[in-house]
């Protein structure tokens, strides 16, 4: 396998050449490297025997249909869109592999059907809003984003008429429920299996994530004139903040906790800040921890700011549920990974991804990759050969697995 | 005296009312309404006997000379330009209370002179550069600052011009030395005063200030993905650093230390800050202290970086020198509030002002007004009757010590 691993990889690597910006991978939802995308993944569509279509959202779609028996039907596919100067794998690398998939199938001569889905949207770069082709194809997609406008004031209905597609069909890319269910493979974009020396993990959940904006409010004062024990100091008590949120999250098994945005008024080197403003990402695999770290991070966040002086204000801007995998499915992947030789690692996804989306109509389960270093969105992404070909072993074990269930 | 103190305040609120900005105080270096300013002041002076000019630094200049000895001469004076959105005593209180004085000393029939100078410029407002009036005052203008251009490309020479005057001739501006010395009336801007219940300050020195640039850096991430063990964020690492300066400050007597800007990289809620930059601004009366805060400050900086494997970098943007004012000029002054019935507070000043620069050419000594609220640049900044009242006591009274002295 090892001679398609490269060769997948290679793919990987040819695709990113497929960009808005010469010299970075940048490729926005229905762009015009898309097009380039898809006409080379038609090819490979095509030359595997599927039956190739573009739905109206955009997601590139194959149907390999056995000549044999192919009433069981599975679904793979990720996205095939990017960040800003992106690396080469996020994405593209679950749909490479899933025809990669299709080949394992045939080969095998499995009786089922397979589906491969190149998600248009995943990243919410262009229009803001995350996961436009897996909602299309969950079924979930709420026509009022056809009106969203991206910086050039171009609407997701004009992108999608621009790109010769029909907005108001939009309701044609929802999946028909009837089949087996929907994998996605995918890099870890963390340093877990790196530090694990894993291979592979499989996905039991997707974590849930809240945001809050968070404002403490004090004095702005002189800094000269001022003395310490006479300020209302809104950056120190902010400071303080911060330092509990990752003390916490440190403490608190599987919590993800972070301040990454700050900013202060009136932002001067000679002035004591009188606000400012943070944000807070909180992420657990398990709901009821999540929401109970919020509480308790805003309750220390309110006597921080009562014991100084300061007002605090906080708005609740996200709140999304954890997404976990369906069990089944997961075993099914648990199994092949260790028929195909690996230990079985389980874990949550910090990130969201397409099967999250598609949980909500289908089954889903998903793959991780090793992620070498833990990077992703950057130039520097990368996949370790051996990583990928242990991918195209599990494939063989999972779909094996799932031709040999007399379950549906 | 109190219908005088209440004069001098309407007339500080009438000044006010020459502005840039229609509704709020803004009057930078030379502006159009800085001419106003010059031809109220004028009037007031020429009504006082006195003779009055501009020098080439766009200072208003007026000596009193009486027609009895007066030999003795005394400098006295503030400054008239203002921040934007400023209140009405910082710095036009001081020219105002001069002439007040000057009316106290010919009725008292005091044997010397008195110069009162309308500084104009101290705030740095509109050139980036402070105390353009004072350095010209005491002959400490480099003749670069006549190239430094303001928001609109007009340059400090442009708009000497403009104001009919000639930058060529600057050195005219200079104070002969043969003085008693000068003294500036100012509000304390900070809240110490206040809280002492206290009408006056008599300040001894203005507090040295160092000020640095500091960046952590570490690794920008991805917060949903990696584990709070495997960060290296940047702000979290400032926050412990922010909470150390502020700790350190307020068990350091007379030390001032603020984190005034901060601002992280890439700044977005779902990625852990890779960099943070902050503002480090010390200050203390006593330059060995500053020095060892300073010291302090930055190795504690670099255990934390250490610590958390982010790298640390940092520059020093200024360092200015602790300056005394004149002995004996602030015995005099202390004996003049106590003589009017007042305690005599002696108090560092955290902030800069012309008699820092004046105090390079001549003896100098100041008078602090207490700040309600601590309140300055600020339309919400204001000064108590009976505390301009207390200053006029002391004018009456520290004049009759100079003239008293025989030292001259």
């Amino acid at each position: 396998m090892r001679d398609r691993a490269l060769h997948a990889i290679a793919e990987c690597q040819h695709l990113a050449t497929m960009t808005e910006e010469p010299g970075r991978v940048t490729r926005r939802f229905l762009t015009p490297p898309v097009r380039e995308v898809h006409a080379h993944l038609r090819r490979r569509m095509v030359a595997l025997g599927m039956e190739v279509r573009v739905d109206p959202a955009g997601n590139l779609r194959a149907v390999w249909r056995p000549p044999y028996d192919g009433e069981r039907r599975v679904v793979l596919g990720s996205h095939i869109d990017t960040v800003p100067d992106a690396g080469a794998y996020d994405g593209v690398l679950g749909v490479v592999l899933a025809l990669e998939w299709v080949r394992l199938a045939q080969e095998a001569v499995l009786p089922m059907s397979i589906e491969v889905i190149a998600f248009s949207e995943e990243e919410g770069v262009r229009f803001g809003v995350p996961f436009i082709g897996s909602r299309a194809a969950a079924g979930r997609f709420d026509p009022a984003l056809l009106a969203l406008k991206d910086a050039e004031g171009i609407s997701v209905a004009d992108a999608i008429r621009s790109f010769g597609l029909d907005p108001a069909a939009i309701d044609e890319a929802r999946v028909d429920a009837d089949v087996v269910g929907f994998v996605e493979i995918h890099i870890e974009q963390g340093p877990i299996l790196e530090a694990e020396k894993r291979s592979l993990g499989v996905v039991n959940r997707i974590v849930g994530q809240t945001r809050l904006s968070v404002e403490f409010a004090g004095q702005a004062n002189h800094a000269g004139t001022t003395p310490m024990m006479m300020r209302r100091d809104a950056l120190a008590g902010a400071a303080e903040w911060i330092a509990a949120v990752e003390a916490f999250g440190a403490r608190t098994e599987g919590l993800a906790a972070t301040v990454g945005r700050i900013a202060v008024e009136p932002n001067a080197a000679n002035v004591i800040p009188g606000k400012a403003r943070l944000s807070l990402d909180v992420r657990h695999a398990l709901d009821a921890q999540r929401e109970g770290a919020l509480e308790e991070l805003v309750a220390k966040a309110e006597a921080i700011a009562a014991r100084r002086g300061l007002s605090l204000g906080y708005v609740r801007q996200m709140s999304e549920p954890a997404v976990p995998m369906d069990e089944r499915l997961t075993a099914w992947l648990i199994d092949a990974v260790e028929a195909a030789g690996f230990p079985a690692r389980t874990m949550p996804s910090g990130a969201g991804h397409d099967a999250m989306v598609m949980a909500t109509r289908m089954p889903a389960a998903m793959l991780f990759l090793r992620s070498p270093g833990g990077i992703s969105h950057h130039p520097a992404e990368s996949v370790l050969e051996e990583d990928v070909e242990a991918a195209l072993h599990v494939g063989r074990k999972f779909l094996e697995r799932v031709a040999e269930d007399r379950g549906f």
